[in-house]
């Protein structure tokens, strides 16, 4: 059976999704898991790897295996994963489904608050900024991405990827108090963009960067024209669309 | 210069307030972070000890030492402090101030979420449960606790305290989607109180302790009677007042 997963988890503790060497990526404490409920090593694919110290509300991922009750692998798995990781569901699909060739849409959060001292309760998936920003410069500045676009100046070195068009559709920052929440929808995202462009929104509200610029970083992909990665720990996985 | 700090911690990682032997208490943190500062050890005294895993979104503690600008030792002690526990005020009071026989007034939240699996972004600072909780039943029971009773029945033992007499000024329990929190304030807690006052509303709102036994507990004072001691991680110590 191919069966697809969601998946919850608090990055701040992990290496990222990745299985690998010397640290524990969140795939090897699934996998670990998958095998104390079925006895065998099962390989599972999800819809991306997020870095280390990213957050998932809802991540997907899918895998090969035979389980009698399909609907009750959540509550089997999740006894064998530790408080930071949480399968949310469990369905059979069609056996060519992939979790990350099969998707169709991506929409990650990016939480900020801005203030002067961090408070201890949000220092595990929110990001701090001692900068008065400007929400609706953000906005405006958030609708410039919108569509299909060479996001090469919006990508991290260290990519094998050749192709950086990719189409946006929708890019919201809303503001609860001193809480700013950047929502961002697209069929997909490089390495470290969503953290990138976030990261020229702030530098943007703060005046560092002219808002017309933008144009410049997709017609040239110059990294160098765009603002700073923002720091891992805000970045929430929200969900995957199929 | 005798000072009282405010200081707002996440408790998950520390073995609760008390500096101690073969643990890491959360006094020891800060007064090393004070040493840092000042080039010598500064004793520190808190309103009052939270348990391991508990949290304080603001606890108090007064210290004598001497600094140029009260206003700048926040910022100057939090360069020093992990980011799960943070100074978020110093202002000089009288000499004869204490922090622990000066308060008049403490107020703790306890978190408890009801649902089948407990999200990863709450495992923190939230206490879970399956139970279908009734709400109006731990309210109609919450406001028995209010005014000046024998709390010995809801006090763990090993214990020194003897007077056992305390008053609760207000308690209310709240609901928020599935998240239940209830507020209590009180003259003092004895060790363990609010874990197991919670406790036993919870078990009265399953309908494994009657709502009229709770007469009997303060009459008799005895612990079997009253419910279970609830998880640390749930509970906060909101405030503390002078």
């Amino acid at each position: 059976m191919n069966i697809l997963f969601g998946v919850s988890y608090v990055g701040t503790n992990y290496a990222g999704w990745q299985r690998q060497d010397n640290a524990l990526g969140i795939q090897e404490v699934i996998e670990n898991a998958l095998q104390q409920i079925t006895g065998k090593y099962v390989e599972i694919f999800a819809s991306g790897r997020t870095d280390a110290g990213v957050h998932a509300y809802e991540q997907c991922f899918n895998a090969q295996l035979d389980f009698k009750d399909v609907k009750k692998l959540p509550r089997a798995l999740n006894a064998f994963l530790p408080e930071d990781i949480k399968i949310t569901y469990a369905k059979e699909v069609a056996g060519d489904f992939h979790a990350r060739y099969s998707a169709h849409k991506k929409t990650y959060v990016y939480r900020l608050k801005q203030g002067d001292t961090q408070s201890p309760f949000d220092s595990f998936y929110t990001a701090y900024t001692q900068y008065n920003l400007d929400h609706k410069k953000m906005q405006k500045a958030a609708d410039m991405f919108v569509g299909t676009h060479n996001f090469h100046a919006f990508c991290s070195s260290g990519t094998t990827v050749k192709d950086f068009e990719r189409t946006i559709y929708s890019f919201t920052v809303t503001k609860t108090q001193n809480l700013y929440e950047f929502e961002i929808c697209g069929n997909g995202f490089l390495y470290n963009m969503v953290r990138i462009i976030v990261g020229t929104l702030v530098d943007i509200a703060r005046g560092k960067i002219a808002i017309d610029k933008i144009e410049e970083m997709f017609k040239t992909g110059k990294r160098q024209l765009a603002g700073k990665t923002m720091d891992a720990k805000g970045l929430v996985l929200k969900k995957v669309e199929y």
